[in-house]
């Protein structure tokens, strides 16, 4: 007998990061009960959407075209470049409004046990884009966990021979934390990072 | 210039129930970065539920068939029927193991001020099973709100003439509940709906 198309949609909806089994099964009969042209135009859109969408051939940001907007668009600063791990973060940075360079996105980071060594990430495109397109400095905004940390280590060796600055994004307690609440790691980063406040501008 | 594809994914994705646009996001993002074979499988399988899942032509619930698995089961109890207002309702009577009676999902509940009113909902094809399957009780297991309650009265009023039982599922202190977190009307109803423990079998 041909599986269930109800249990099949659960059993595809579940896989989805956040989306438990209960999760999915509310999802399924919320789709069954709505207007059925939801329910093909979500389908077309999720079925299409690797189809769609591409990686930038310059950063690896998404867009619908072979260059992203950010790549394209000239007044951003291209001598400074900002390294993150995934699109999502990208759009982070670009949501804080203050940065106004270009990016390049390793959709991914080093991760040993998981088989995923430095080739698996496009630093030959990083570095070829340092050697060619006048980039003063690399800010590397990994996540600031064991990966992120060995990830950004690894892009600075790998950039440090082309005599690019590399840098890396601050740590410490976030806007609005208190001291109190704050995990030690954190609040020992917090320390070690202290800057004067003379030298402020 | 056309609508970006992953703004249209975002977009549809939180239009599901509990999914708001961060998460919409962080979905769409998982489709794109995972296997392209998933997101056509999942596409597939969400545009095409209407299609292959429809509606028993008895009692509602959802079935690849004409009839579902329970009205087709002839070790289910004819002479008992379990009015529902959805199909998950359904699921949740059976996962208690608790009946084995027929089903009859209404779809929806009377919504006076969403104009959901007795035309909307299926209860001719209720009093024609009444009147033909030699059902002896209609146990109406609406929700205990107050449309929930509206309509289980309704049901009876309708049902009434045919001279066929009607009962209402039993409302009360959940299993494992304390009473000194229990809300007003629970305990109240809990109070009116003593039962003699001497009767008890």
């Amino acid at each position: 007998m041909a599986p269930d198309p109800l249990e099949e949609l659960v059993s595809l909806l579940a896989r989805l990061p956040g989306i438990g089994e209960r999760t999915a099964t509310r999802l399924a009969f919320h789709v069954l009960a709505a207007d059925p042209e939801y329910a093909r135009s979500l389908g077309k859109s999720v079925g299409e959407i690797h189809s769609r969408i591409r990686r930038c051939e310059v950063c690896g940001n998404y867009g619908a075209e072979a260059r992203c907007g950010i790549c394209l668009d000239p007044r951003r600063d291209g001598s400074l470049v900002c390294c993150v791990a995934r699109v999502p973060d990208l759009r982070a940075v670009e949501q804080s409004g203050s940065f106004r360079g270009r990016y390049h996105v390793l959709h991914g980071l080093l991760a040993p046990l998981e088989d995923v060594g430095p080739r698996e990430l496009p630093l030959d495109s990083l570095t070829a884009r340092v050697q060619q397109e006048g980039i003063i400095e690399v800010i590397v905004a990994t996540p600031l966990n064991v990966e992120g940390e060995a990830t950004a280590l690894y892009v600075a060796q790998t950039l440090s021979p082309l005599g690019v600055k590399v840098s890396r994004i601050a740590s410490g307690v976030p806007h609005g934390g208190e001291l109190e609440f704050t995990d030690r790691v954190t609040l020992g980063r917090a320390l070690a990072g202290r800057r004067s406040l003379d030298e402020r501008h």
